[in-house]
This record gives C-alpha cells, structure tokens and sequence, in this order.
C-alpha cells in the first residue's frame, strides 16, 4: 500500500459483477478481447468470472475458460468470485491469481443470496483456507464484506458487525479483506468512519473499497475511502453491474470515471484514459441495449488534462 | 456559518442556469409554482433569473415578474444574476433580495461571455455596489467567480488568478463571494486546495460553491468544498443546466441528489426529500424531452434513511 495516496490500484469487475447483471451472454472470445484490452489500457487486476453453478449465471459458465485465457496475458492479476468451498476448488485448480469470497454483513441478505448465515459463510472461508494450503496452491484469498453500509433487504447493518466479521474472516486465514456498498447505501462520511475503524482491526490487510453509483454517491465515496487511506478499489467499464438479489441496486462506480477522478486528482492509476475510454466504446457496442452508465466518456477529457500531458 | 458542517444551505438554480439552456420556455405561473413548490420542499434561497437582455434569454424575459411573484412568498431568499449596470438597475427595481454577479477568471471566457476582460467586470462592480448604495437598496451583492477550476476555451486557470479577483471584488465592496466550476473541470483535490486558500483571502464572505457534473465529479466536489468548510452550494432540480458560452458543459449538480448526499451524511439542508423529489417529477413533465439527470431519484431513498426517519 501506498500510504501517500499517490498510486492507487483499480481492479476491473465489470466481467463479472457487470456481466452476470446483464442478460445478454458475452461471447469467450470478447471477454478476452476484454481483458487484453484492459490490460492494454494499464489494468493490471481484473475479476473475469464467478465459479457458481453454471445453471444460476449462465452468463459466467465459461470462467474456467477465461481464466486460462486470462492467466495467458502477461502482467494481469486474474481473480474469480467463488461462493463456497467447491467454487474455491474450481478456483484453485483453474490457476487464478486470487480468489474473492463475498461475505454479506446482512444476516437476511446473506441468507437470500447464499442461503447461509455470515458465521456460516465464516467456516467455509476457514475451509478454503485450508483447502488452499493442502493444494499447495499461491491462490490469494480475499473476502468483500458486502451490504457494509446497508442492505435492502433488512436495512441498517451495525458497523460493529461488520468490524466484528472483518476479524473473524481474518482470523479465518484470509489474505486481504474489503467493505463492499452493494446496494449504493454509502454516503462519505459513513465511509471514511467505517473504513477508519476497519484499518483499525485489519491494518494493510484492508485492501479494496467496492463501491456502487446507485444514488449518485459513488465517485464521492471512492473518494472519501481514498481519504481513509484505501488505495485499491473495484470498478466496472461503464458501470455495468449490480446484485441481482439487491432489488435496486445497479451500477458499480465505473473503472473510466474512477480512473479520470484519481487522474485528475494527479494520482497515478497507470491507465491511458484515451486506451480505456476506446475499449468501453467496445464494449458497449457488444453491449448494445443493455443500460450503461459513467460520466466522462460523454464530455471527454479536460482541455486541462491534455495540457498536462 | 456553521463552522462545525452540520447545516448547510442549497440555493436552486434551476430557473436560471437551468432554464437559460433549455430551449422551451416555461410559463411564468409555471415558474412561481416550482418556486413554490421548492420553497414548501424546504429550499430557502432561490435563484428565479437572469437580467439579461430578453433577446439573449427570452427564457428569462419574464424576470421582473417572477422576482415580484417569488418575493411574495414567505421564508423566501431570491436571487437574480446581473451581467452587468443596466442588469443591476433592474434588479434593484424589481425588489430581489440579493443579485449575483458572474465574473470569469477565465479571460477568454470572460470576453466571449460578457465581452469584458475580468478586470473591466470587477470596476462594474464597484459601479454597481456604488449604485445600489445611492437606491438605499438592501439588495445583497454576491459574485460567482466563474471557470474558477480551468475553462473549455482557455484550459488552465490560475489559482493565484482566481484568488487576485477574489481579492479585487472583496475590495469593490462585495457582500459575497463563491467560486464556480462552470464547465466541470475541477477535482476534490483542486477544490478542497483553492477553497482553503480562498477562504484565507476572504474569510466568511467566500459563501458559496457552485459545482457542474459534466464528468461525473460533481457531488465528490461538493463533500470536497464542504470538508474545505463551504455551507452553501448552488444546485438545479434534476441537474439542469450549463453555460451557453461553455461548450460541453452541461448539468449542474442536481439539488435532490446534493440534499441526499448531505441528509445520508447526517447535515441538516431544511429539505423534505420527498417533497423535493416530487417536485423534480411535476418540473420534469413540464421539461418532458429536454435531458434531465441526477440520480436519487431513479432508485429512490434508502431504507435505512426511511429508518431514521
């Protein structure tokens, strides 16, 4: 981590929290067009896919797939989502770099989206823990501690629940851990007082800031996270996503927006915004119908910001 | 001021700044019933129009009226923007309580704007400050300090130029003074930096900021100004707006969504959401086809703000 906060790091998800919102399937050979694409652009962490039943998101039953094809591209750090403890062991052996558990601090949308309640999902972490060390595998392992802010579903989540889970999936064995507003609940200053206290319990191990633009509030609180010290954060090209058992929710921060407010800001992300701005022209020509979202694609870049390249 | 940030002030700008880049022309009645409308939704501090030559803005050619429609309703604090003398002359006339003046630091916005280099302006102001005590008139004298963040046509702006005209217009006796990113080229960085250096130059009389979304950055510009110690910004129902000279800018910092930023964070704006919120679907029927933005109002509140409630 960069404690000056003049690099930060932007991890693409938008093949996976974007694409699994979207009706639409993407072809293999786009995703990895994709992902080359990203890393061309100066990406060099992205989360290409999710090892859930196939049957559930269809839209990501190639990972396996676009993992093998991703690991091939020089320079990326490939994660995949994965729910449980056969996910993992789909994880591990398809040679991803990192793995990411979500873990839901809402009791009521733990149980709706994993039909498990968060202690529950706490033993499973624990278990691929396990399975990973006993595979001999490098595979990182993270958890996103989703609806931190909030949850649709049941409302307010009790900041000291979610600092009491970001403990327990460390002491579970995890490598990293981030607070993730999957429902767009977030507000600034609710992020820098969460995040705050968090960098309290997990030091460096706090290690991503996930936010969604439901409200408008996205950029605002990637902003005050970055104030919290938090210098890794999830982002979608072109704010595809969502959750789909989180009525309402849509719209991960976009990775362009993102990238132009950490630009602008004279932090180094490594990304050519005139490269990522091409590629999310791309993309959403594939995307053709589906809602897309973002900001600067529309006015284009600052004649200040040319000046100063 | 509240230093310690738990109040803030919106002043909706809609009827001018919005309106002024719209093409229909909204009926006076209409006018008074939004203006009403904000004021029941809470909103104190309204800016209802522009003295202006009616050919420019026939838009706003019915000015006069509505200042003497919206001076007649209670609570009400209403603004006019004067471009120049004459504009001041009828504002003084027509009974508003305050009329702000736009002076771009941007030379070369400043002369395609008004056709004047800023330092011309800033001796019309001291003329209107001068003619404004000779009416015995309490009408408040604010400037908004235009392109304060970097301009379309010239690029960068310099902040020792911008905090030069805060300085010259504090000298030609102005009562306040804001600082505009006109064109929606400024960062929370840049904000929070020339803020903090302006509020060193003017002390309580830097009184406003005045933020467009263009990419994006808007509402993180304003949690920005606020931590700067700003407590009253400029906003347009649904992010109308733009500047007709400025091309590319467009959309001001919707009021619902800068409400919602400051009520998620627990600072008091005076307004009912859902009152505004039902206001911003009555204007935006009377705008139907012209763009609209902002977001709260697509997802609607939170629960847990519902729960506080």
């Amino acid at each position: 981590m960069d404690a000056s906060g003049r690099t930060v790091v932007i991890r693409e998800v938008g093949l996976r929290d974007g694409l699994q919102s979207i009706a639409k399937t993407l072809a293999t050979g786009r995703k990895l067009e994709w992902i080359r694409g990203a890393r061309d652009a100066g990406l060099r962490e992205i989360e290409v896919g999710s090892f859930v039943p196939p049957k559930l998101l269809p839209q990501l039953a190639d990972t396996a797939e676009v993992v093998a094809g991703a690991t091939a591209v020089d320079g990326l750090t490939v994660s995949v989502l994965v729910p449980n403890p056969k996910g993992a062991e789909r994880a591990i052996a398809s040679g991803a770099h990192s793995m990411l558990v979500p873990l839901s601090a809402s009791r009521l949308h733990s149980l709706a989206n994993l039909r498990k309640a968060p202690d529950e999902v706490v033993r499973e972490i624990a278990t691929i823990r396990a399975m990973r060390d006993a595979a001999g595998s490098a595979c990182e392992l993270e958890v996103g501690i989703s609806t931190a802010f909030g949850c649709t579903m049941q409302g307010r989540v009790a900041p000291d629940e979610v600092l009491r889970l970001v403990r327990a999936v460390l002491d579970a064995g995890v490598d990293r851990v981030g607070l993730a507003d999957t429902v767009g609940y977030a507000d600034p200053r609710a992020v820098r007082e969460l995040f705050a206290r968090a960098f309290d319990v997990a030091g460096a191990r706090l290690a991503c800031g996930h936010f969604h633009d439901t409200r408008g509030l996205g950029l605002a609180n990637v902003y005050a996270a970055w104030q919290a010290g938090v210098r890794r954060f999830d982002a979608s090209l072109a704010g595809i996503g969502g959750c789909p058992y989180a009525p309402g929710a849509s719209g991960n921060v976009a990775t362009e927006d993102v990238a132009y407010l950490f630009a602008s800001m004279g932090v180094a992300t490594g990304v050519d915004l005139d490269a990522l701005l091409a590629l999310r022209a791309k993309v959403a020509q594939w995307l053709d119908g589906e809602p897309l979202h973002g900001a600067v694609w529309r006015a284009g870049l600052p004649k200040t910001m040319r000046e100063a390249v």
